[in-house]
């Protein structure tokens, strides 16, 4: 065993200081061969070695030899790997592993300067709410719904792909989740996150036409107000979701724009297809110019602007929609100074805020760059997970082959190559999701298996990352494709509800809560096979032991080193030394180890 | 077998351009499983994916099946990788290979538009020159030393790690380059890239004292115009070396800061260790200031500045030294932009100049970005080739671990870390050295084994990438640090040159003069062992097969599909169908296949 990753086992300085220096361990076992240890960084990009000297920090553990490293952090993102010679030969420790040859420095380990995530971000759980789907408030009923929209039942069901997809109103309203706070947060949330909140002519709200208010269909800028007022009352938070990319073409500067007014606030070109760029060629999505001085005064100067004056009015952060795309245009790539740019225009009126970055690409060459803190971890955690538990193969944001079934071998070498390109700070600031508005319903995913369903579920509470529960999963919604999935919670027939799942989402999630190894621990995993794997969670106090199996597997599990532990999850008997893990499947099983 | 890269096979438009279209091909054999494919590429980093048809290239052959798809070049930089379904499940094809689960798009391919090296460069033999020891011209005995200088006689050793190391001036220069053209030519080279040619107290001249003249021990501006002109006369090329990193301490601009006179081309600062910053703590090199508009002036205004100055004196090229620190200190980051700036400037003076990053460590995040073509392939092809080549535990850039003894897999499996992450042209344009100024001799490196100089000379000579040789590496010249293989060239006893040495050089640089696929080909490895390897490199015309082993296997080595074949270098015998390769080593092979 070799080991280091950047939770405070390793890193204990959790504010490193550009300019100063700061400690690093790296763990070995005794058997491991590892003679001598260096640290390779860079200042401005020249390489540099620095030797370790042996280290004794508390959590070091009989048969393990520990190094110390005291690391200059000479720019903002300070890239560093480790070195280890023995007789074995030379190796190098990534944030991909140990590798006998030489490879590239995009796995370097990372520490990041400044710009830090909130302290309460690395312990939130996140409740990601479709307004229009989650809960009526009593005004709900009372509303005068636009001529476009569609007015349905709260049980009638989802429209699907027809033309009144994105017109069928259901009715959710803020007060609607104002009014089952105590739900959210017995399930074990404290963030909420909703999707828009601003008029739009369609119920998915991604097509704004204006920032100005918030829908009145919602209940208005009032509404928010109660809601986030609710909220911080009860230490519970609430995230906005932003269309930086984009406006809707009904929006008021894009009308401006069409007549004549600030035109530079978007893109227009005679030899486009629709005489302005877009998303991805949906005409109803203008796309936002970020080079215009005049777009960046409105999103950006003053506690007026639009991303300051949600956060005065009670937002906690926001989340970015389409954060990928957004300052990009062919030769434009301004991205990561407008993500700068949006978070210093945040800080300003909430030095805590959260900036959350939707990428359902790859997020990691822009993160750890000063603006977004993380992303929604669609590549590095959704997908993987999805292949190694999915019964079906079910679409995936655009991919034009279904969900493939997996090893567990392959989702760790997914999670892997995503969460080795950026720090462990984005890493853990970003979203654990099972699923998203944007998806298939995990549930459906795992063919409806309840044991399926809760390793899915295990794995968000207990890997590194913040877990986001997406409404309604908690009670057993179902969903064959992004828009089918945006059903609505039968608060009203609760028979209805899987009693048995939500108790899964609310002991795993209060089980993170009062774990502090599952928020802030390291991660090594112990054995990954095709059906079945574990992994340990540590902190210098607590030593978590987990295991999931997506089947049965008929060899019981023997992990070298693991002593008498207490189970506190899933059942499955306390350990003594030497005892193997039972072949059971599909499980999913924590461990408190005693030593 | 699955393949792609970006050599003309694949990718046949050589010019793409920005707001079109291009046509990339994928390869399969009938029994991968492939079924159907799709490029995934993106614009403005959202991903798209477009379904490839069927396809019948001329360079198809029985057995394969070839599939197109048309590709939008929508940024600077597109990056697209494939999409592969079929009964196996599907897989992702990438630079880095073919992943049976999802991985970062860092390794996608990558087709930039715009900004292409010189049509020269791909075709190029590079001849790197340490003037002060290549050789002296008639005039070099009469030259008056500078007082800091210890003169050396030609055949003196080199003096090493002492405080003579930097004064000991052997007299090599210009004119003594010019003299012997021929004997470069010969070797196959045909683009001279010279270490600084500024005045400097030093002989290694990277800390100049200005960039207006060429040093007069070196033979002054008109020496370098006559080197120039004799080099283009007979189709070669001269590139300059240019700090623009920092300069010397006696450097004119620097004197002037001192004296307060444009302090803003530095970095001054009381807190720094010698009161401004410094290359590596170096002190007589202070790091210049690439944010100071006037720093910009002097080195990119008009013709008269550093960078276009030496290029209409005749430089076809510069070198840039430690470009990977060049604009870059704590949080500026302005490489790309000054690499780009640099090029603009030189392109008003030079349309077809090229532009070279030097660049110790991992360059791959600095290519493709507008302004470096290429760089010194140190981390991608100098260090894997001694990994597998090495006889003892050289030291390597500073490295503090000997250069390890590795299998061609882990070669292998760094070059392809590093040319995954570049373009195509970026990792032809690179240089492909077995040592420098900067290292031992890779002869030293190599035991003096002639066989396994053979195999390191063989690879510079096949694998994509522009060769380049370190002055009298072809005459056996040999040094077991980087000083120490600072060592003259004895032409006046051509009884202690390695004949049979040069005719390696000169057989193997010859045979890629020859062969147009060891330039221009696709590169497939077909066998990767411990301690042989075969690899094609293919063109729609020509089909080369290369064997490279460092010692004898026991095992002949069956490759199949390769049929009968024209030994073309090494004097194995020619292959009938079927036939294995034979088990010698070292040895190095190259065949033409015959259909």
């Amino acid at each position: 065993m070799i080991h280091h990753d950047g939770s405070a086992l390793y890193v204990p300085d959790r504010a490193p200081v550009l300019g100063g220096t700061t400690d690093v361990y790296v763990r070995a076992s005794t058997d491991a061969g590892v003679d001598r240890v260096w640290a390779r960084w860079t200042f401005d990009r020249e390489p540099r070695f620095v030797a370790a000297t042996d280290a004794r920090p508390l959590a070091a553990r009989t048969g393990e030899r520990w190094f110390r490293v005291r690391l200059p952090l000479r720019n903002p993102v300070s890239r560093y790997r480790f070195l280890l010679d023995g007789p074995g030969g030379y190796r190098w420790l990534t944030a991909a592993g140990v590798f006998p040859h030489d490879v590239g420095d995009d796995t370097d380990f990372r520490i990041v300067c400044g710009h830090a995530p909130p302290d309460w971000a690395a312990d939130a759980t996140v409740y990601l709410i479709f307004p229009d789907r989650f809960a009526r408030s009593a005004a709900a009923a009372d509303r005068q719904l636009p001529d476009w929209a569609v007015a349905r039942d709260w049980d009638h069901p989802v429209s699907g792909d027809g033309p009144d997809r994105p017109r069928e109103i259901y009715g959710g309203d803020l007060d609607g989740i104002a009014d089952r706070l105590d739900h959210i947060a017995s399930v074990g949330a404290d963030t909420i996150c909703l999707t828009p909140f601003f008029p739009a002519p369609a119920n998915h709200r991604y097509c704004p036409t204006t920032f100005d208010r918030v829908d009145p269909l919602l209940g208005g800028d009032a509404a928010l107000r109660r809601l986030a007022d609710a909220a911080h009352s009860r230490g519970m938070r609430v995230i906005g979701d932003l269309t930086t990319n984009h406006t809707g073409d009904r929006h008021d500067w894009f009308r401006d724009a069409l007549a004549g007014r600030h035109r530079d606030l978007y893109y227009f070109d005679d030899d486009l297809e629709f005489g302005y760029e877009t998303w991805v060629s949906v005409r109803r999505m203008p796309k936002l110019n970020w080079t215009s001085a005049e777009l960046r005064r409105r999103f950006l100067d003053g506690p007026d602007s639009v991303v300051r004056r949600w956060l005065e009015a009670g937002l906690d952060g926001w989340r970015i929609d389409v954060a990928n795309t957004t300052g990009r245009r062919i030769a434009e790539d301004n991205t990561h100074e407008v993500a700068r740019g949006i978070l210093a225009a945040m800080t300003r009126s909430r030095p805590d805020a959260l900036l959350l970055a939707e990428n359902a690409h790859d997020a990691t060459g822009d993160l750890d760059a000063g603006g977004w803190h993380g992303t929604m971890n669609y590549a590095g955690f959704t997908r993987p997970v999805w292949t190694w538990l999915t019964t079906e193969p079910l679409p995936f944001l655009g991919v034009p082959v279904g969900v493939p079934r997996l090893p567990a071998t392959a989702m760790v070498a997914t999670m892997r190559a995503f969460a080795a390109r950026m720090s462990w700070r984005s890493l853990t600031t970003s979203w654990s999701l099972l699923d998203s508005h944007d998806t298939p319903r995990f549930r459906t995913l795992a063919g409806n298996s309840a044991g399926l369903v809760e390793v899915g579920v295990g794995l968000m509470a207990t890997l590194p990352g913040t877990p986001m529960v997406y409404y309604g999963d908690e009670v057993g919604l179902s969903g064959t494709w992004p828009e089918d999935g945006r059903r609505t919670i039968p608060w009203h027939d609760r028979t209805r509800w899987d009693h048995r799942l939500l108790a899964v989402y609310t002991d795993l999630l209060a089980l993170r809560r009062k774990q502090s190894a599952l928020r802030h621990g390291g991660l090594r995993f112990l054995h990954v096979g095709t059906d079945r794997l574990a992994f340990l969670r540590e902190t210098a106090d607590e030593r978590l032991l987990v295991l999931a199996a997506r089947r049965p597997v008929s060899e019981p599990l023997r992990l070298p080193g693991i002593g008498a532990a207490d189970n506190i999850y899933g059942g499955a008997p306390d350990l003594a030394p030497g005892d193997p893990l039972s072949g059971d499947g599909p499980t999913f099983q924590v461990w408190r180890l005693a030593d």
